[in-house]
């Protein structure tokens, strides 16, 4: 059974108990649900994991090589100033797809930019928790043609 | 039963069956088909478009005001030139979402700006042909829950 | 009897019947009415026409050579995209004046660029459907002057 | 009956008695003597200052606020580098036209960009003398629907 | 016998019938004289088509492949603000030539950019009619060499 | 008994009497207050001062040296265009401190730049009228310092 | 009582005891100490922290909520280059004050960005250890007053 | 004898009175002694004239036409901010030396811009008072020539 | 019988002789040999340099004045970097036109720039030894019309 | 005997078992056992340390004063984003060498920037495994002449 | 008696000779004619050099170092690119002043940049000629000084 | 016995003879003995080679290829450019290593960027002389791996 890591980065944590006026009450707990839902219909096993420390995505993103067949990352802010983690998804060779929340395009000028777009397969942006299964729908298909 | 237009812009019109060594042998039709099935599943009528005329795209949009309950839009080029087709889906007021078949973040600079991300939902891209039936998915969802 | 072509560009066929909260709900056929009106006090002959289609717009200042003795245009969002009918204008040296509805200046910085005003003989934004009157006004007097 | 402050800045005493070749003969006395007698057909009362100060002409505006109604301002080169002639329009909150002699946007860069156009209701240029007193017009027709 | 598109952009219909004492008296008419002429000694056969729509001409370049083994295109101010000409050009994969009338390097900045320059085999500007000419030359000479 | 002399730049005179939903309504004398109460707790004396005039501004810092021991300058919108009064302030070698309202990083692009930071001791920014009193309290001590 | 969280960023844990001469004698314990005497006279509590790690930082920021009723931030380097941080302090929602002992505006351009002064209430920059009770004293004003 | 006016602007005052360290312990009043004795030698008669106000360094420029036959301007930090002075020296249309103290080109960015070089006959920059007496040298020489 | 000075810039005498896997295996001479060919047909009359020494090409282009009636110049790296080349270009006024062997437009960016074009007649890239034969067609049709 | 701190940053733990065929087989420990060498030649003590995480290579900055005469880094992808690792390294006031496996000049545009340059002795990149115990050979000569 | 090199760059040898309705029609030589006029007033003696070879002015400039007390230098287009020339008169630290015979400023955005600006005495431009010799006058002036 | 090219560019032949207080006093015949013994201890054989001329070195750059094996290059100013020296340095295709007497990247930005980089193996800048053993060991153990 093919295995994706699910890594979000920080403030992700935050998610659903904060500014339920803005963000929606949906949490974290409730995106794993979710995703493990998915998944088990699409027959790919998850780990579901949350760090707001850069290196500490780093690592996990390395651990992932030899354990998970693909990564989904949410980086949050990382996303637009982590060279590293872009570094260190190139390094693991994993299919890796980008997921975001908000539609990043639509926001701040310095939002507009990813340093994991270059090695990613493919980024899904803007809707909401939903974001997660669609990557993980993504991801299963390309995991089960190679 | 909810409606969504699929429309797709220039040069779209020769997937498939242009170096196929490159782009795939998936042609347009057959992303149509996988759209109709998609749709099938999902309880949604879609209407499949293809235009290579920037001024036939917006009046498409224009047209899709009061017939359709969304859009799909993958703009081709247009994308990062046309403010115009930005101004029509402004205009119409219908959930967009904004498909690319390549990770356009990680092509040639011209095209990391869009002028669409702006006013849609969401975007996805990168993932060929499954980025449509992943955006019908994603569009399902949100007229569901409209 | 001078005459004026009155070009309107890609998407002001919504104006009115879109959005009414936010642009009002004067039509362009009201707008056209407006500049008949006008047009009979200056003691202009106008043809009011409207285009989604660069290249159609193209054709019509083409046309407009030998036709009408000026142009007023509002280019909607090919202001801030086209070079082609920029060119257009000043291949046919008629004297042209261009028209926003809005203050393009306060709006999104890719709207504050305009191709058009390099070869234009004035520019009015802000006035909503009245800067039509004021710019054929304008030119009435301008051609008077000739 | 409605009042306007008709406010020039710097350079514009010179008007029509430099350079004559360059920019004609009508002078801003002249301007003034036709913006009178537009006034009188809408029914507008006017003044009409100038200065070379960008000091002075700050307190010309606050001192609009509570007499008059309306401000027409041609800001001359503070145009393009006065924020503080920006903050005080937009202090005294009263509907302001900006108008310039010649095209702006057809000149030296530094010359296509205005701190005035993001705080006023619309922008006139390249229509000489005529521009105010289409500026009258369409403050006249403003005031009255407010 | 090798047969090349000779494909021309907006506003190049003008040419020659406008502003004679800028642009000369050659008009499209007699250039495409001259590449017939050309063509006969070079023992090419060739289609000359003007458009000033962006998506004609992208159909056109569609419709090249298979029928032409070149193309020679001039696509005028489509050649600053196009990714889809481009684009179309990519896809179709027949040698490309581009030229200019006029020097577009020695003209305004929004000129010196072409998007067509990166997808084609070389460009020729600067020498007017004869461009064309050169250009037949030297597809004939690199069509000979395949 | 050390002496501050505080200065005020355009528009500062509107405070509290324009725009009280935005602004607040304590007026800049209502501050001159507060400044006079914290100075002679701190054992200061202060001057006042504000002038819509650079020119003017200028020589107030002039006859600052040998007058006061140090300047509190709130130079408006003067802030971000005035290379004169930076070097009036370098010129004369008090320690200045600059005080905004709001907070200038959190406002349009152009309001991020100071001229002035370069040759002042330090910044306040964000905290309203209490900038002015936090300002001479920091100038208090720095004065008994030396 | 109201509390605050007085959170300081790398590199600040060598205040004092390196480069004396640079950057004075007073210790990061020195300023804890200062902060106390400031917060008892204001009748505040006060939580004095500093971490080289920005994940830290962000973990410190998220336990605030809840537990403290402001923020004094001084994030030292990270200042210039989280978004993150930025983001942490944007979900949290308290009043946060931005505190740098030395003024940013005049030294490295790189420093003149701060991602923080978006979403803080205001920004001391400048005076060195006393920047702290200053902001302590703003918050206290600010927390009587909500 | 043909008459040249000198335009001092801001700060100008200072000269030779402040910072004697670093700007030397000539005076303005210096200057002038010097640009007499120059004048005299040269046949030519000068006003010597210092402000700090634009406005009124504008009117001087705009009253030294019909009284004096060229002009000599330092305009100080104007320079670098001034579009005013620039239009007030293109519309008198004297012959118009631009003199600097210091090296413009050796010190901070925002001082390598200068507006008045585009109207300028030439510029001097970099000998202290000397280059005063080279511009009248200078000009004395231009204005026998013409 | 008109005369064409053909000037090399730095690194073309390695042309054929290096990397012939990237550059071919044309030398410097053999483009001679065809030059010569196609002067003959031509009724033109060359001569053909090379020198990887700015100053020396100055000169050389210097010494065409009088000399030759035109002047084809691949000036190589120093297309991009040489100021000093363009101006004597544009000193002997001779008609000037310039040739890449690779398209510029294509390869890095700092290769997109030519400071020689703005001088040029024309330009021809892309074509490999052929553009200079096409050049020389060229030039002698131009001196034949002059 | 002088000692010296060799840090590595974020993904250098993968060296030499990820990706053998692009990076080579040479391992973190290969280049330590490597440096160890070097050292004992050159009578140096080193320590060799590696990690992911910002924080805690700033901590090894700072720990480093004191136990350490010099600082040989390589910090990774932290290069081009930590000002916080340069203002460690500033503050330590250690002489320290950066070190980079690749050219990084030669790679993507991000990785041109170098934060830690400012503040380093100097820089070798591009000589793989071999730029360790060059900068060790260089810091020996350094410490030893100091 | 003090000595002044004085250096000319690329194309000035052409002076007087070539467009002499443009540049008028004194030479290099009148220009070393005048030099030696003033020189001898002054008490200078000088050399008189010109070179078209960026690596024979540097030459010049290092023989210059023991053999004169100062030097003139107009580098002609070698001002806007030459970083070696700059780096020879930084080296040979003798007094240096730059002239140039038009004014800079006022011609193409390539020509502003100075980068020899950077490290002299000061600047003359615009004044033709006469500059060489305004500047002997300064130098001299300076020499006598030291 | 391999054999490197250590070619040496502008202004370096005045090394340790001028400004011996910035520079030291190490001549450029010092480092070439240090050169020498570097070199016979490593079983190289070198030629030291200085130009002021980018032409010569651009020709002994050419003349390296099949005398020499490998070179190692400081082309002083030239280094920001000049395009020519890369372009030859790729043509002969042997490996170049590329240093810097001083840390370019910590002085002037426009010392920040070097044609030369993106074409050689490695770089090595800031240790001073000690950079040209050190670039001698790197090639040397390169030339012995090939």
């Amino acid at each position: 059974m093919p295995s994706v890591l699910i890594l979000n980065g920080p403030n992700l944590n935050l998610l659903g108990t904060r500014q339920p006026d803005v963000y929606g009450t949906t949490t974290l707990a409730d995106i794993e649900t979710m995703c493990q839902e998915t998944a088990r219909k699409l027959g790919l096993s998850i780990a579901f994991e949350q760090s707001n420390h850069e290196g500490a995505m780093i690592e996990q993103i390395h651990a992932a090589k030899g354990t998970y067949d693909a990564i989904l990352i949410n980086a949050g802010a990382y996303t637009h100033t982590s060279v590293a983690i872009r570094d260190a998804i190139a390094a693991v060779e994993l299919p890796t797809v980008e997921v975001h929340l908000s539609n990043i395009h639509a926001r701040e000028t310095f939002r507009h930019t990813s340093y994991i777009s270059g090695v990613a397969v493919g980024m899904i942006c803007g809707f909401g928790a939903k974001g997660y299964t669609m990557a993980l729908d993504a991801l299963s298909e390309r995991l089960a043609s190679l």
